[in-house]
């Protein structure tokens, strides 16, 4: 879990009234009688708390017509208390291992209920027992409803992204310390996220160390290679401070020594297409237009076919999140969305190069989350 | 993840043949036409391989009729190299950003496929897009086909379950060094998450001090309560090994000091009622007869309705799994079959009572994975 139970804020649980409220509206405006919301970020959101999630069902109703209601386990109950989403008064009923989760559930729904969208990560197990506790139901995905609240920041979560952005932006200060020729991208990846927790996250979520030609696998994340002088090091690194709000941010540096033919030539394509594509941020803009903006850039350089991913993903109490800087994407951006803007070239067999930063959209533009440096540095 | 795809043996890769196998006769039974399994256990047992969980589709599919194939996304493709399953000459097919992962699933089911299963944990954004894209088709979920399997413990599996059993033994061991008067649950707790690397787990993946009247929650994690002389105090520890195969083991002991009034007696109650559990395991009674034996030992001694959770859970891949120990399940025990023992006693407001072993049904009765003393242990 992300926060502490017992240190709701009313500015926390004033936030949870108005997003069910909104939440509630939207179900209702797009014909959803139910929503339906298991542990995760989703529920952090909604609820002001969450729990690991795990067999054991744990459930917020959000009816578009009438009060929410929470079912948790009952040996979980205590640890609900003093929650924004108890604070609000919302009754937290309970069931017993032994009875049947998916019918105390069904009871919470109003009377009549049909359409139900669960929150995109429900597990199955939980999303089909409840469509099979309701005869006639219609079952859909409540994502892309949840979606429209949280993909649009308000300022306290902005200054959330903010204080974590600059927490990973100290760690990629520090990658001199630590990234030298000799040493193991396993070495390397262990000290990272050391940092990561001095610096002021909760835990490191993911610590990218991709030296040489393994920096052209996009996912790579850290192995036994030795890293040689003049290697490319694609370091992508990120987690969660106490809030449960992410950073993510992306640095490629060169090891001191020879760098392979055409690096730099290459690193600065990338950094390019990545300017470009944080500049043209702004309110009115589609979330392809970011894409477009870094791949014609790529893509005019000869290395279209070497971009091997979308341009960016939302970032918020999940690392991945609405919106999506993809190809297709015809989202409106709005003032207080934030997303990576990361474009890449990875040459296989050789090296890759992935520059990234959190990008807010401000009222007349981009509001950068990362300050890092983003020209090339050798270290070592 | 939680092994290394580039160390696949001829033994692992025989171990996902033979289960690739089975699930497909098992399917073939039940009238399933395809089983499809998204990253975590479930994936890790049929694949021999997994990766972290995100929104980008993974997915194992296992016809009743016909080869298994995989689909990935492109950019995550080169981690699959030397995975059992790709040794196994599994066709992998790989989706880009942009390409609806959907269809691209749908491409490789069988003609005619309508009743789908799908893994317990699969997200509902995945299970409803795979439904939506089969016109006509028939949804349901693959748990208790896959558990068919998953519960039934080989020998390899047992072996791992044994080594992370001593490796959790020896921090019980060892709770007398960090469980003090004067100290914070907290405090214990991340000495006892470091001792759990130290003795050969991959991570500490839940580590519950339950002090004083914290343990009448039986999912009470650490608090900032400092531990008092003579407190009873509950810890229920556990994690992976390199394998993914879980300990999970749990003692209660008392701070020197004056113990709260009939804390001995109760100790006493729930030591009978775990051992008296454990020794009536054997192939060929139920899963419930384990819960009803504890059960009756605490209702006899007048506690029955401060016995707040089930006896127990199965374990292997993942910490909770089938089968459950629990009213209710009629499951006849079967050699291999392993599970957790743990019956307690909850006093609101007082303490706490927990004695927890992992137990696999031999052939004769039962063989303890946890040998970590049992009898009242007073530290500090």
């Amino acid at each position: 879990m992300t926060d502490d139970p017992g240190a709701a804020t009313s500015a926390a649980t004033a936030a949870v009234a108005d997003r069910l409220t909104a939440l509630a509206a939207q179900a209702a405006a797009r014909g959803v009688d139910v929503i339906l919301v298991g542990p995760g970020a989703d529920l952090q959101y909604l609820a002001g708390h969450s729990v690991p999630s795990h067999e054991r069902l744990t459930l917020l109703v959000v009816p578009a017509d009438g009060a929410p209601a929470m079912l948790v386990p009952a040996l979980e109950r205590p640890g609900w208390n003093d929650s924004p989403i108890e604070v609000l008064g919302t009754p937290i009923s309970t069931w017993l291992d032994g009875e049947d989760p998916y019918d105390a559930a069904v009871a919470l729904f109003p009377t009549g209920t049909r359409v139900i969208a669960v929150d995109d990560h429900l597990p199955a197990v939980h999303a089909l027992g409840i469509r099979d506790a309701v005869p006639g139901s219609d079952l859909t995905v409540a994502g892309a409803i949840i979606g429209e609240l949280r993909m649009r920041k308000g300022s306290e979560e902005i200054a959330h992204l903010a204080r974590v952005g600059a927490a990973i932006d100290r760690v990629q200060g520090r990658i001199g310390e630590w990234l030298l020729a000799g040493r193991t991208e396993r070495e390397v990846a262990a000290d990272i996220a050391a940092a990561l927790i001095e610096e002021g996250h909760t835990r490191a979520d993911f610590v990218i160390v991709a030296s040489g030609p393994n920096g052209a696998s996009p996912h790579h994340e850290a192995s036994d290679r030795v890293i040689q002088p003049g290697d490319p090091v694609v370091i992508d690194i990120g987690g969660p401070e106490s809030t449960g709000y992410f950073s993510d941010c992306t640095r490629t540096y060169q090891v001191a020594g020879t760098a392979p033919d055409g690096f730099a030539e290459v690193y600065e394509i990338v950094r390019r297409a990545q300017q470009a594509a944080v500049q043209v941020v702004r309110p009115g803009i589609t979330a392809e237009t970011v894409d477009r903006t870094a791949r014609a850039i790529i893509a005019e350089a000869g290395y279209g076919d070497r971009f091997l991913t979308r341009t960016g993903h939302g970032i918020g109490l999940e690392v991945h999140e609405h919106p999506y800087m993809v190809e297709g994407n015809d989202r409106v951006l709005e003032p207080g969305m934030a997303f990576s803007v990361e474009p890449g070239i990875y040459l296989e067999g050789r090296f890759g190069i992935r520059i990234e930063d959190i990008v807010v959209v401000g009222e007349d533009g981009p509001v950068l989350m990362n300050r890092a440096d983003r020209m090339l540095k050798v270290v070592g």
